[in-house]
């Protein structure tokens, strides 16, 4: 059997980032560019006040205060939008809106808050009074003080959060080019299935698998296609899995373990290659990875836990390089164990748990696991691969490694978080 | 002004959930449930087998070894989906595929791994012989071990996770209730906007602020629609304002300060009702809330990052109240500030800055900030609200208290997390 790490390296060796296609720019959201954003213009592009007030010259508003203003001529009164073609002169002032260039002459801008209104200040040919001297460069935003011409505003490999899709905006890019969402067909094995809609006979239950999948590619940033439910044939098997080039990944549940309608792997070597089918794991230790027409295929076990386990560790990290993710695993971090576990030491576990914090108890880092943690870590039910409440009522998995055949209340253990995105500190 | 508080109580105030609605079992990931989903059957439906292997009267196997194995008669062959007719005796056994029902008279079931198969064993006629001996209930999953018939298995109020899909999909669910996406209107205002794709003239800017609105809105789980934007005047303002009771939620952007072209506020008070427009904080004071035929309105300001702020403290929580979230803040956590912060005293102060762990450190609780955080807050770039780039690069919003003029390096700040979901423990 191999090791998690050796068939997840198995797997992520053959995993490619897929091409790059162009997006509307809100579609970029979350995804991952795929070249550097370099601006050809200024933001600002000129030079603009911060404030509602009154462009001036600062060395005309020397020593002004409230008792003793300094009288300015309003010359113009420039709306956002609106180029001054006045050049502000000594003794003069224009009335000046939030966001619009600063006019000529002018090199700082008196909040209208310090100002008093006099004879019909606000327009031009009026006047105002000045309760407070000006400094050169007050509320004066400069061309180019946020973005520079030419500068690489986004870097190729980053994530697209919505101040990137913003600032995208502002430089004009109303298309950008990401790495592809791979689309990801769904396939579900065996003769005991029927649709989720139709009431199950006897020895039958519905088939709730492609839709668990169908839900973790999504969450994931993949594009599911449930291709339905191959009978425990290989005619039936090899009529689904022969569809598999048509998609970038193909997911199957079922008919990889020992039993004698288990046609998965043979198909798999009749049309493609078969690389590992099992891993010292549980749930889930029949895994089978491999390829048809080069469509990386992974064969998930069909018991419901299992197969949500196993498309965490392999095939979500695999959907996550495809799109230019540089961080393909959830984040894990150190808990308390509050039960004594059983297990077999041949097998990494990987039990349905729920973390919750002890205040003001140290955290540790999860490459430190000595420190005492923040978090505690219980089972969130039954462990039966069989059973999805434990699994729906999960935060984490706890990974106990390979080694023990038991793991005490109070071990230090590792938490796989289910409800924490990639890119925390 | 008021406080972030009570601005935003006075707006939290009077947000309600929306109305349940239906949707495909797919589209409920990530959704609130609007009600109870219990089970009209059992999960497993019948007592079946959890291995591939032979299904036997316990008792039969009594004192089995490999040495000195039971030998028994095959009496049928049983795949998943297929109900055994036939009653196990004493002295035979059935071969079992795991899914498959157990039949009469079986109590355990051995795992193929612990039997040899002798003359024609996988067939009925066939021999097998047990080389261990089996407890009553090996292997075996009683019906209604995972949900019972009747039992509430999910609860309105909690969020779709893949599990809860898998399962409700397990109990023929192929429709849910969950609370509705809010319908969000975005207005931009002012004359100086230029479209994203247009070359802005002189003294003009492109529209951004729509864009970064509608990615936050998206990120938040509501459907933005872009309605444009609204020239520095009333008519304009009132004809696009004026559609606010199409949708769940308005926001515009601009429009609010002390300008003289500041229509918005006018605005509102002419159509609908204005609630308050300014809020001790920085960036983005002028936050006018109100409503307009009923639909609450979000009046943010007009600078790119004051926009931003404005969202993620009083209209993401709104949209997340609408959606039904109990949870409806971003994680705070508390963090060393790394550098001194001069401030104004009477303003709560959001500064864009990246939180990074330090290793093996003390964790805080955001409700015990004594305790040394593990993580250090620095700012992310120039705080002017006129620059995403900074925004652009932050993980969190530092939150500054009123009453301070500065804060030096060394002290403990709460942020709060820009790049983490709700719900962690």
């Amino acid at each position: 059997m191999l090791s998690v790490e050796e068939a997840r390296a198995s797997v992520m060796d053959r995993i490619e980032r897929l091409e790059p296609y162009r997006v509307d720019l809100l579609d970029s959201l979350g995804c991952v560019l795929a070249a550097d954003i370099v601006s050809d213009i200024a933001v600002s592009p000129f030079d603009n006040s911060a404030m509602d007030g009154y462009a001036v010259r600062a060395a005309d508003t020397s020593g002004a205060t409230d008792a003793a203003p300094v009288v300015l001529r309003v010359v113009d009164h420039i709306a956002a939008g609106r180029v001054s073609s006045v050049l502000v002169g000594e003794g003069e002032a224009a009335r000046i809106m939030t966001g619009a260039p600063v006019p000529a002459g002018a090199d700082s801008i008196v909040m209208v808050e310090h100002t008093v209104s006099l004879d019909n200040a606000g327009s031009t040919g009026g006047t105002v009074a000045i309760g407070c001297p000006a400094v050169a460069g007050d509320h004066v935003r400069l061309a180019g003080e946020d973005v520079r011409v030419g500068e690489t505003v986004l870097r190729a490999g980053e994530v697209v959060n919505a101040a990137s899709v913003g600032l995208m905006a502002a430089l004009g890019c109303a298309q950008v080019d990401v790495y592809r969402r791979p689309r990801v067909a769904i396939v579900s094995t065996g003769d005991e299935l029927v649709g989720i809609t139709d009431a199950p006979g006897p020895g039958q239950i519905r088939n709730s698998n492609s839709y668990s999948l169908a839900a973790q590619v999504l969450a994931a940033g993949g594009e599911p296609h449930m291709l339905g439910v191959a009978r425990d044939n290989e005619a039936d098997t090899r009529a689904l899995l022969s569809r598999a080039p048509e998609f970038d990944i193909m997911v199957t549940t079922g008919g990889v373990s020992m039993g004698d309608f288990d046609v998965v792997k043979d198909v798999l070597e009749q049309i493609g290659v078969l690389d590992f089918w099992k891993v010292a794991m549980r749930p889930g230790a029949p895994q089978t990875y491999g390829t048809v027409g080069g469509t990386p295929f992974f064969g998930l076990p069909g018991n419901p836990t299992s197969t949500m386990v196993g498309f965490e560790l392999f095939v979500r990290p695999a959907i996550r390089k495809m799109r230019g993710f540089g961080e393909l695993d959830r984040p894990r971090v150190s808990a308390r164990l509050a039960e004594d576990v059983k297990k077999k030491s041949d097998r990494r576990y990987f039990l349905r748990g729920v973390i919750s914090r002890v205040a003001g108890v140290a955290d540790a880092d999860v490459d430190a696991p000595s420190v005492a943690p923040a978090y505690e870590a219980r089972l969130s039910g039954r462990q039966s691969s069989a059973m999805l409440t434990a699994m729906h009522r999960a935060n984490c998995l706890i990974s106990l490694p390979e080694g023990l055949s038991e793991v005490a209340a109070g071990t230090i253990v590792t938490c796989i978080r289910l409800d924490e995105e990639e890119g925390t500190p």
